[in-house]
């Protein structure tokens, strides 16, 4: 079993009130490859950027390492259009950060990134795989890529506040200048991915599509872009049992209809609650709303429940956001 | 803590009689993205090859492979000039494959090789850091870059018999081909890199580099090549504690003299016993002097001692190896 977390960027993010990841615009690219790091090394490292929002809400990376760290799963980070240098070790996939949606193709590559994607995810050894996402922005193009497919397109948001009104006008602004109408994409999701999608979508579409086609078993770990990712695999023709783990916070994101998506793709949903209270900041913050999901987080916490390691969360948690502070403390008055 | 382990390949190891590594020449250059494939998921993906030699001897990857399933040791892969796919992720220092020694300039890049090297061990948030390497060829390049810097010109091989002969005629016409005698590059090692090294020893160079100047504490996992390494950093002018964990194998290996090494290079030398035996082909091949080294080996069997796995190793080494034994027999069923 391998838990693969496939990370990228899109300029989608850098449209005003799209993403709460990274409090300062100009850090947002690094997003993904801090996230890939605190995975893998417990904290950032090359990355300059702390990914703990002002509030206090640390990136969902923490809870997946949380999780590593109390269960040993062995991970796998994916490079799918990653902008900046991470000292995380990644797998690439030769993919270019990709463009706003609203330009006329999102992802020039989609399809040599989907065909690398399922290249890896043939490769690999592992029985059982789950597959994660760190994409800012990502939610906007999921909810494109639903709208081109012709599903209904609803997403969650890492803000507190959903800015669907946002997404919507930006979304409809994408299909238009690709010249697309709702559903247009059904019959063929490259285009879907091509027009308005990302590059992380089109390589975990990918990987998912190669380790089905090996016979290994595979759980989406995430909410509404992982569910998008399901609406690939299906739209490409592919039925084989797909299951979706994801977080309560998602779940209970009335704006993010996972339960909806999981009927409609044929999906498996499971629902972990990480247990969190107010005793932490971190921890509180999940309860306002903030964050909710990414980097794997929903399949971590399945992960961590299976090992009957789900108890210990918070706390580690806790603790590994006080070390991201302080070590952020630390940088500023370095600074 | 973490285990890095620096991959990547020189045309040295094309010589005829240098390298174990490989069963066929065509196969070698792929030799340590598989070493990497069999640390990271147990067996290779990409990698079109089965590391496990005609007599029945496995990788040393599949060593460390062990321990890092007994201990769950962390390690973090780099490519410093790998020239084959690989589905191990990894950190890249973007560095190209070396050339034979015994052309004018071995690793053309070396400088900025060693430059990408420190950032990266600087940048690491770990405490203690274990470095190792896969590179074929690597005995051969390490003696000539002890020579270059004046050091007594002894290393080990994955050989059973040290082609000790073949490899002081490349040397001396690595040498000459560089315009240098022995000692002539005893104050700048980047020199002996440049001309005689390959890119493993130069991006293992820098991380160990790096990693001291931030005050870490770094083991050499390794033999003579990583024996070389701490050769480098002193005639950098750095002084910092250094030890280097090996394995019986090498310390048995009367060609490799790393006491010898060990003393020029204020090393704090381990040597560890893995117990092998002879009721498994894998490891019966160690005992008759095959590998002896590599891909960590040495270090991951001291990691093992202090966590109180060593016992566990020869059994779960012998598991892994049958394994890729019937991983080989199925391809080769296939084909």
């Amino acid at each position: 079993m391998r838990l693969c977390l496939v990370g990228g960027t899109t300029a989608t993010a850098r449209i005003d009130g799209i993403s709460a990841a990274g409090a300062d615009p100009g850090l947002l690219a690094h997003t993904p490859s801090a996230d890939l790091e605190v995975v893998a090394l417990g904290e950032p490292a090359r990355a300059p950027v702390t990914p703990v929002s002002p509030t206090g809400c640390p990136t969902p990376a923490v809870v997946t390492r949380a999780v590593r760290t109390l269960t040993g799963v062995e991970t796998l980070a994916v490079d799918a259009g990653l902008a900046r240098p991470t000292a995380a070790p990644t797998v690439s996939l030769d993919a270019a950060p990709g463009a706003d949606l609203r330009a006329e193709e999102a992802v020039p590559g989609a399809a040599d990134l989907v065909a690398a994607g399922r290249d890896l995810g043939g490769a690999l050894p592992d029985d059982r795989l789950l597959v994660g996402e760190t994409v800012p922005g990502g939610t906007t193009t999921a909810r494109a890529v639903l709208r081109a497919l012709g599903e209904h397109a609803a997403t969650s948001s890492s803000l507190a506040e959903n800015p669907v009104e946002l997404k919507r006008r930006v979304v409809a602004a994408g299909l238009s200048a690709s010249g697309l109408v709702s559903g247009d994409a059904a019959a063929d999701p490259t285009q879907a991915l091509t027009t308005v999608g990302d590059p992380v979508l089109a390589g975990a579409t990918g990987l998912v599509l190669g380790a089905l086609a090996r016979g290994a078993t595979v759980t989406l770990a995430g909410g509404t872009q992982m569910a998008t990712v399901a609406a690939l695999v299906r739209h490409a023709g592919v039925d084989d049992p797909l299951s979706l783990a994801t977080t309560s916070f998602v779940a209970d994101d009335e704006t993010a209809a996972v339960d909806r998506h999981a009927t409609a793709f044929g999906l498996d949903l499971r629902v972990t609650d990480p247990g969190f209270d107010r005793s932490h900041p971190a921890t509180a913050a999940y309860l306002d709303g903030e964050a909710k999901e990414g980097v794997g987080m929903g399949g971590a916490l399945a992960l961590a429940d299976d090992a009957g390691a789900l108890d210990a969360v918070p706390d580690r948690v806790a603790e590994l956001t006080s070390r991201l502070d302080a070590r952020r403390a630390g940088a500023e008055a370095g600074a």
